[in-house]
């Protein structure tokens, strides 16, 4: 267990946890309910980009400490530094984090077991993936502030369908873990003392596969998703042709063909 | 309340109907179940249009007279100028009209009392949120006398999935308001006799919302949609930034600070 | 009834049955769970191209024999050609049958009674339509054997939401067909003895539509989902005009107005 560098006197704002493959990034600032401060978006653009190098993680779980997921943006720091320079420089900051969590080789695991809303609600959308407890809620509530959830739309409208997009930009209202489930918001929806177990459930079903498929399927699936069909799939063949060349496949279709369990060797 | 200047002799084929910052357009050519003709795309550009400058409207809400919301095209109409050079021109029309929904400031809500068909239903996919009562039901039927629904295809195939549009596209069938829901044709769906109060909450909600944050929200969702993910973080960061320079997102974020109902001024 | 021509001694690897306007092509390799062989694959390709020129045939049917519908690329033959050439080439050539799919004027129907897994799945989800037994089961493999689905994914997220896409590719567990038609991977699902009465009316709705209108619809159908809004309503807008300048559109108005069925020419 390892804790950010984020400048600090007292407790860490973002805890580092791993465990099994595992690496488990807690956002803690309980009191201001995971805000998403200057400093915290700093610690988790460096704990990713170090973990992105570490090939000891399979996968990233984030999670929030104390009552609530995220509810973004800090907004007493914004309202504090009210400066066109430093507000455009935070949310190139937390943009470039988002984008991060897309660009490391690992999966990354939202485990939302409150509130999400705003940049928060963003957070969960911009996951490879993300798990939620039946007590969780989602919004993107910076209408209600007057501050329209902009990037946060960019996540959510590449999640659920453009007109629930745009209902919950435009009021702010929250949408239930089940809805966010049928939505495509998140993958999967338990009871709050079963969302260790299924995060859990989760990162196993993932750390068994090999890494070198799991890291040039994640790169590929992005890449893919921006371009036409037929580009698509000429960025497609290539991917898997490099993936077959690897260890790994030949490795995993002899177990197959054999009836064994594959033993991966990460290349 | 105003109406529409196309020309005409006895009621005008759309009524503007304004009231507490809903302007209402009203399709009124009943006999003909609202037809798109030339006549009211044209009524409904200029009524857009004139909305769009408008700042004391801050939703658009569009309606249809009698028992239909709009079976799309007049093909009476159509088969009386079946010409290339005016068909084009109407089809250029109808899509310019299209376009507009999505570029005036305010949000447009479709308010689906009944049947949407072709252009109808392209016009409850193209608005930015659709209230249906349960008796709505949808179909792209153009196939059904061999014209196939190509420009309602735009905009049926971004609110549903790829399989669904090209389904109803191919066979014509009608699915019915709680299956428009459950794809995401429509945002909410209530019994007939609750419709204008579904519709009356759904624009509160909006107005009660700062304009300047509602107005760049609306924009920038269109924009990014079409954008790669990062070049849509950069656009968003963007218009973030302007939004927080704006005097309502200092007063909002006030207000939420002082635990107060904010006063948009909007600007 | 032909055969497809690839190198054969018994019976060949795919059927072609021609009855009513539907070709129907039946993956044959039910020993092998009808995996997709480089031959099978060349014989995918030869009848698609065959039938896109084919007149007489108004919808395609891909079926599959035996016990599973399709299980993906042949790991046995994979593995037993593992060199770079072979690899890229048998995947550049499976996503050419996968475009060609969509570039065929008409309109092609997953017909899924079993299992279908990486290409499998991938086959389904290129389909235009698919219909599929209450016992139909998909799942993107691959990344059991160390082999992530990048070319099946292409496919799969133009289908699902983007995190439903990634939980299959990174877990390759199973989703039900109750499952694949909440999430849009299919159109229909029905008790294992309804299959071909339901895929026959799913097809006869499509023959009875007008074969230019149901052609131009689906060349601008893919072709208007990859541009952006303005340019996918210019181009869907040309595409109307021509198809209302068809024989068949005016044949198709005349006789709504006349209230009579309409007899398509073709033209």
């Amino acid at each position: 267990m390892s804790t950010a560098t984020a400048p600090q006197t007292e407790e860490p704002i973002l805890l580092r946890h791993d465990a099994n493959g595992v690496a488990t990034l807690t956002l803690n600032r309980p009191k201001a309910y995971n805000a998403l401060s200057k400093a915290l978006l700093e610690a988790l653009q460096e704990a990713l980009e170090a973990i992105g190098g570490d090939s000891s993680v399979r996968v990233v779980v984030i999670a929030g400490a104390g009552k609530a997921f995220c509810p973004g943006h800090d907004l007493k720091e914004l309202r504090a530094n009210r400066d066109p320079v430093f507000i455009r420089r935070l949310f190139d900051q937390c943009s470039r984090m988002m984008l991060t969590l897309t660009r490391i080789p690992q999966p990354v695991i939202a485990r939302v077991h409150g509130l999400a809303t705003a940049a928060g609600c963003q957070l969960v959308a911009q996951c490879d993936l993300a798990v939620a407890s039946e007590e969780a809620r989602f919004a993107t509530s910076g209408i209600n502030f007057g501050l329209f959830c902009s990037t946060p739309g960019v996540a959510l409208s590449r999640n659920v369908s453009r007109k629930q997009a745009m209902e919950m930009l435009m009021t702010g209202e929250f949408i239930d873990a089940r809805t966010a489930l049928e939505r495509g918001l998140v993958n999967r929806v338990v009871p709050a003392d079963r969302l260790d177990e299924e995060v859990d459930r989760l990162c196993a079903a993932i750390i068994s596969k090999s890494p070198v498929a799991v890291a040039t399927g994640k790169r590929l699936f992005y890449r893919q998703l921006e371009a036409g069909l037929e580009e698509a799939y000429r960025l497609a063949s290539e991917a898997m042709t490099c993936n077959m060349m690897a260890e790994d496949a030949l490795e995993g279709i002899d177990a197959f063909i054999e009836k064994r369990t594959p033993h991966w060797r990460g290349r």
